[in-house]
């Protein structure tokens, strides 16, 4: 009997290693189409499909967060978790749809580079989610949360770069606001996964 | 005195309620200020004054909330619906400011269609909120739920197709930031919408 | 013994109001940057030392929420306003930051009225969380607070007026992009005193 009342604690962390994968795949798939400089219809359905899948496993975080009394940390970091986990998802969805919807063609070498410290800091982030199974030994989960908030800070460094050479550089207004949108998608991306690392280092701090 | 220190839960219902409706309000009248083609003081006045009537329930109940100790519903969901109202009915007033600041003129006809979409979600948001009442009989309020849901996707679409339209065939880059500014606006108020369905939902789910 | 275990009120109290010292420095130093009317990398040196020192005393805050069992008040309502002091101050640190960036020269009138009326908000904030302190007296937090809201209210008329006025008299579409990126953050800044504001009314609600 006394087992029927046992927190099932370990679906929490493997549903919110599962949305992290997501986050993972989303940035890997965001690499893939900005390398190949172009952006067409299949393209955003195959990110809608990997940020649905990403949907679903939230809401069934949600949904198990609202029936369960016992949770293996507390409920409202668990909530904050998936809620930024899904906001990485969308912000990369964004990207994606926002490079179709602009019609922008060709291969932008600073979108390659930003996409590059995107899927490096949600790989990050999969680690850190990951680490709180075992919550006690802090080491790799301090590592992986302290290299999320370096990256953090290079990409804005790339921000800063990339719009100051776009206003000395590109004459066409209309390409200037196109391309600032994009980039500014893109710096959001790094700082919501800054938002998940303060989340899990706080989430330690709470079990130390 | 027992019924003394009875809740009076009637009364978060009915402030959020009436909440709901100043959202219907300022969208109805988005609607007419946007097929008029034009925003004068008058507008903004009287659209202001709906703003100002929706934050005296907003302060209603958030002081009700601070020294009430029982509520119908967890605390810190009446404390999201009735920020999330209050953020629909600001983003509706943003636009209408918007459209008067910028100078904007001539009735633009997505506007308006994306007006009777933003009517349609404050509509069903008010019905969602309505049905909290008597959160057993879950169906109609899950509908309401699920048509807000699909509302934001349509709005997501409509935003998408003019956007591609505007950067395609407005050649006025003035032009061009100005009516992105007023179409995201207009989808923004979807999201919060959806935001609202959202906190209905997981109220019932805890109620179950 | 009893005394080992009585909370270290005080120290809330104190670091809350170092916090928002620094968003009072921040804001001063903002304005003497926009009257200098340039921005170079010693002043985006001295701004990010403002703000790394707003950053540890926010972190000290939350290191201590997250191992304090007994707070001075609501735990919710301390994070609330560490939070947001935060995120006054990097919200100051974005504007000085992107003067540099879009290479923005000459003193901006407009600018450097907004940056009288920020210098005037933080004060209003820093006495705000100071009165905090006597929560009983509530007279002279309630009276920051309401100046709070109406420098507020006045950032929305200069956005309104220096928006309108950039659209109509300004030919060039990127220097329209860039200052009006500009003047909303200057007003973003207000809207986020306005937020303390709230909260620090709320907690004097709860301990009337």
């Amino acid at each position: 009997m006394f087992f029927k009342f046992l927190p099932k604690d370990f679906n929490f962390f493997e549903l919110l290693e599962r949305q992290a994968e997501y986050a993972v795949e989303a940035a890997r798939y965001l690499k893939e189409v900005v390398a190949q400089g172009v952006v067409d219809e299949g393209h955003l359905q195959k990110m809608h499909e990997i940020e649905h899948q990403g949907d679903e496993v939230a809401h069934a975080i949600i949904a198990q967060l609202n029936k369960t009394f016992i949770t293996p940390f507390e409920r409202e970091d668990i909530y904050a978790l998936t809620k930024q986990l899904d906001d990485v998802i969308d912000m990369i969805y964004t990207i994606v749809n926002r490079l179709k919807v602009y019609k922008i063609t060709g291969v932008k070498k600073e979108l390659v580079e930003f996409a590059a410290v995107i899927e490096e800091a949600t790989g990050c982030v999969a680690s850190a989610v990951k680490g709180l199974r075992n919550a006690k030994d802090t080491k790799p989960v301090t590592e992986s949360c302290i290299e999320i908030n370096r990256l953090e800070n290079v990409g804005d460094s790339m921000r800063d770069k990339v719009l100051a050479e776009l206003f000395e550089k590109e004459k066409d207004p209309l390409q200037v606001i196109k391309l600032k949108d994009i980039y500014l998608d893109a710096e959001t991306v790094l700082d919501i996964c800054e938002d998940v690392a303060n989340v899990v280092e706080s989430i330690l701090v709470k079990h130390a």
